[in-house]
């Protein structure tokens, strides 16, 4: 047996030093520089304004990361960083730091070990769930590049979508991809109305604007309307405690025609709930940032949506992502 | 080729929740409660007095970080946390984070981008290395069970040590280990007052008191006497810049009998800077907390030691541990 070492709890100990290290990377869009071939440590430094070995440093810190290689002196994009992490790209993603670093979310785990005491959010209020809380523009703006292969694996196992409901639509990414493989018919996307403005602009964006309308509102209190072929809950069932979500999932049924269907998109651990490992750690996500969210099992959506009057689920994998997608159908009572 | 994900980066960011979830781990001493067979979430629970929600959250959250597992509901120590983490072991080390995660560190990366920009510390005056700061008390404190390995590794390789000046000593546990093991006949520990008292301590407790004396100043300024055998320099040059770092081993030199050497600890990556990952990572902390300090190469460590005086180092790999400890012996000019 291999004598037991300290590292790894070093390692998880000093995991803030790799978030300053990234904050810092995209606050100076290195990698963007880096893929326009300016590769030193001193062109580097020269282009961007910085001393020679703060360049360095950090240079030499993406590359532990993995995210940077480095010969003989010269860095490089590695394929992951060329895809997310430079601006140019179409699939750049690095916008998301700015929620998933925003004040409101580091502020919690700041606060975290009182969220452990209490079993739930220290933030004030109800933290991440407050009315028109300004991190979901946040979300909004940054996050959606990071769904990209959730919304393309939502419109294959989806279709046909029919009239869908999207709530909590934040980006609308979801109910714009539906429209745009052809899987839905219109979408009515529910959110505020400060997130909503930014779905609105990108439904224009991707000329969808005449099959899309936004519903302003709470989707806890608005009237969802009725006559929906698919309501979408995505990212959204994980902030509550399960007889709240079992009463958002029956405020879906409600809305559903006959023949209508929920499509959830989430974080689903195993039973034993410690893997895999990013879906398990998102209990700590909702532990820190939410009143009684929770990263839910398969067997608890099930219990929520059976008891919502829907079938048993089926479940799709997410390529390239820590997220399912579930798709459920209305069962006549 | 797979095709590329964003889950490392992801992963990276989110640094930070790593961090609180030791530092809550840490504050409810939950490694020593698992330890005395308190395994479920619910018992953790009554006996920490917080949420059940809260024990199993944090509990799952320390298996994804491979430092409990679990098996039907029940947590358990892994080899790494009773050996480490539980605090009736005597390898505990988890008051090693009030050092690691003080107000001194988690400040300096708070401002890490201003550090890259200017390539050194963006912390007040001189950082980490302002005269009595109050860091290397918690250090003192904290970090002498990290050292362990260290320490064995130091006497081993020192022997026989003699005559031992340790400059800079903090905690004084190197200079102790080589009284413990027979390596040194005496030893002469230089550092601040404030820090000195806790390496006191620390060698009465061992029983070592009679041939251990405290020398009181500043590493820097302060007259350290000659006739020594061993000058021993742990953790120390790293701080420095490498004509600051060279005048310190000339004043070794000056400090040592003509047969006399220099022993360093320290942290040193390949040429290539970026490997292994612990001390290239070093790198990071340095610009992060000091002026210009850095994580040196063998190579530089060579360049300093050559010019001050003594012969090209001899390099030895600390088990368990990201530090060498090199050996170089004073040549005669």
């Amino acid at each position: 047996m291999t004598e037991p070492t300290p590292l790894r709890f070093i390692e998880a100990v000093n995991g803030f030093q790799r978030t300053a290290v990234i904050r810092t990377a995209m606050e100076l869009d290195i990698f963007t520089v880096v893929g326009e071939g300016v590769e030193t440590a001193e062109a580097l430094a020269a282009r961007l304004g910085i001393a020679e070995k703060g360049a360095r440093v950090l240079a030499d810190a993406l590359v532990v990361l993995h995210l940077l290689t480095k010969a003989e002196g010269r860095y490089r994009l590695t394929a992951e960083s060329a895809l997310f992490l430079d601006r140019k790209s179409a699939r750049f993603l690095g916008d998301s730091v700015k929620f998933q670093l925003s004040e409101a979310i580091t502020g919690a785990y700041a606060r975290f070990s009182e969220a452990v005491k209490k079993g739930g959010t220290a933030s004030d209020g109800a933290g991440a769930l407050e009315p028109e809380h300004p991190m979901w523009i946040e979300f909004a703006k940054g996050m959606a590049p990071l769904m990209y292969t959730t919304v393309l694996k939502v419109a294959e196992v989806a279709a046909p979508a029919g009239r869908v409901l999207e709530v909590a639509a934040g980006h609308g990414k979801y109910g714009i991809g539906l429209l745009e493989s052809g899987a839905a018919r219109e979408v009515t996307a529910l959110d505020w109305p400060g997130v909503l403005r930014l779905a609105e602009a990108n439904a224009k964006e991707a000329g969808m604007a005449e099959q899309w309308r936004g519903l302003p509102g709470d989707a806890l209190a608005t009237d969802w309307g009725t006559g929906y072929d698919t309501v979408l809950l995505a990212n959204f069932l994980h902030h509550f405690d399960t007889a709240t979500a079992t009463g958002i999932l029956e405020r879906a049924r409600a809305a559903l025609t006959a023949e209508g269907r929920v499509v959830l998109v989430e974080h689903v651990p195993e039973e034993d709930r410690v893997s895999p490992s990013a879906p398990a750690w998102f209990a700590v996500q909702m532990l820190a940032t939410t009143p009684a969210g929770d990263a839910y099992t398969l067997a608890e959506y099930t219990g929520m949506l059976t008891e919502a009057g829907f079938t048993e689920p089926t479940m799709h994998k997410v390529p390239g992502a820590a997220r399912h997608v579930l798709v459920a159908e209305r069962r006549v009572r």
